[in-house]
């Protein structure tokens, strides 16, 4: 069997999308799940991207992740179009609609694990079908760690795979909406309790400029959202953390408690760049000294004196 | 002249409240921002209020003040009724609707300011009309640091007064939507530059269940709210959180930035506690030691050891 030193495997998409904010409008550019979180990660790890692309797929793309040192041994290429969104930011860049969903090759995805990659220790099953992400838990029997990302469209739609999936997960990537909609509760703590129970040791919560709360077995940490003042094109944010969290990980080879707080640290970091520009730029302008600055500054930013009284 | 060891002045409502949550209603329950204020405060200095009630106020209920540690020398008694105020919270206690407000003896409130108190060191202006809060700024001339609140109402009602009032004034307590509709900036750095602008070297931002962030000249502070499973009656968070921030900063006489941090971590401490009953209740609850370790647990919560690269 081959070898591969890459030790943080991603499945999920990579895409093109069309984004509209309140004031620019950018059209097909590189996106996808597997796309921020590969590049996120690169920063910290060797990761490879298990995905499909279309034979638009522009080759100057995937030079781009593989320039970024993303390994594309696991990038299918198939007859069709590579995935389309488009998607468009309301005034506040709270909330978005989905103006266009093409799946195009995607519509077919079935991910094919290479060898080499049967043996990675650190798993991140992006948000795509709850079937496909058991399909690849039968492929990668290795992992040590393993993160999953799901979203309402599945929890509404295949309940009972996305919990067959839960079951073998260490951690899961949820937004409060979803966490709601999966568990019933929306206070975060009941929701955290019940989302532990049906698998994972560490439940991330994730609630846009208000932060995360990352629950870890008996543990709970709340981080706060790296405060920037100008948010261009907030796609690919939760990707970006989950894949400096794992990169992180995949670095340090230390799932315990303080180094998953600094995980969810790094994640929020590198979610902060991410936002900072459309399609893989933000991402791409950090460095890792950039990556330390703001790691710090978010210590600084919710650090307490002990009290004096 | 008289002395009094009043160390920390509100000037504001006592009232009482109708609250409706979805599982209970509570009726003609004692309320107000200067009793919220007062007995959250009461845990760390000598408050006093300057209010007014009406000839149905209950005598037990100003004892219950008077006992939390109140000094009641300028509580004004007129003839009438007190200030009454009917609200419901919706399903998930994150907003409420008034049903009704009676204003009753508080239409005619013109803070007097007793002489005792004139040269009392913190000052906290409650959310009454600017006009108001500009008459006691007027009075108390010995304040040495000095708290606002206010709501859209004075900010779309009052502004010139508002604005003469927030020159003359220390900090600023202030929520999400009040920051926007005064400065124009949802962007929270961005809204706080321009808070600064006009007049408080100190604003704290206020977003409920995501807690607060403070912003002091050149820091910025993110303080998560206290992770509660369960709250029964939000009405008194803001004045409590204010409270315990006034309170703990006349106990210390430290109003530097990293005690800035710690007043506001235990101002989160005592909204905690005031939400998990109605009424004063949750505040009356509260020990020295539970607010200790209350406090201890917020600085563990977001605390993140140094990044290990």
């Amino acid at each position: 069997m081959s070898t591969s030193n890459t030790d943080l495997l991603v499945v999920g998409s990579v895409a093109y999308d069309t984004v509209e904010t309140p004031t620019t409008t950018a059209e097909r550019i590189l996106g996808g799940s597997g796309s921020f979180f590969s590049v996120a990660a690169s920063y910290f790890c060797n990761p490879g991207v298990v995905a499909v692309v279309g034979d638009d797929f522009d080759p100057a793309h995937e030079a781009l992740l593989r320039d970024a040192g993303v390994d594309l041994t696991g990038l299918q290429h198939e007859p069709g179009d590579t995935f389309f969104w488009h998607g468009r930011y309301d005034d506040n860049m709270m909330s978005r609609t989905s103006l266009v969903t093409e799946l195009g090759v995607f519509a077919d995805f079935r991910p094919h694990i290479p060898d080499t990659y049967i043996d990675t220790p650190y798993l991140f099953l992006a948000n795509i079908a709850p079937e496909l992400q058991l399909a690849v838990l039968e492929q990668v029997r290795g992992a040590s760690f393993i993160g999953l990302d799901t979203m309402d469209f599945w929890i509404n739609g295949n309940r009972d795979a996305l919990h067959k999936a839960l079951r073998r997960v260490d951690a899961v990537f949820i937004n409060d909406e979803e966490s709601e909609l999966l568990t019933g509760h929306r206070n975060v703590r009941k929701a955290a309790r019940d989302l532990q129970a049906m698998g994972p040791d560490t439940v991330v919560i994730k609630r846009g400029e208000h932060g995360a709360i990352m629950f870890s077995n008996q543990d709970i940490f709340y981080c706060p959202a790296f405060p920037l003042e100008s948010v261009q094109d907030p796609t690919g944010a939760g990707d970006s953390f989950a894949g400096g969290f794992m990169g992180y990980l995949a670095e340090t080879r230390d799932t315990r408690t303080a180094n998953l707080r600094r995980a969810a640290a790094v994640g929020t970091v590198m979610a902060s760049f991410a936002v900072e520009d459309f399609s893989l730029t933000g991402l791409q302008a950090a460095q890792r000294d950039t990556i330390i600055e703001r790691f710090d500054a978010l210590r600084t930013l919710t650090s307490i004196d002990n009290l004096a009284l």
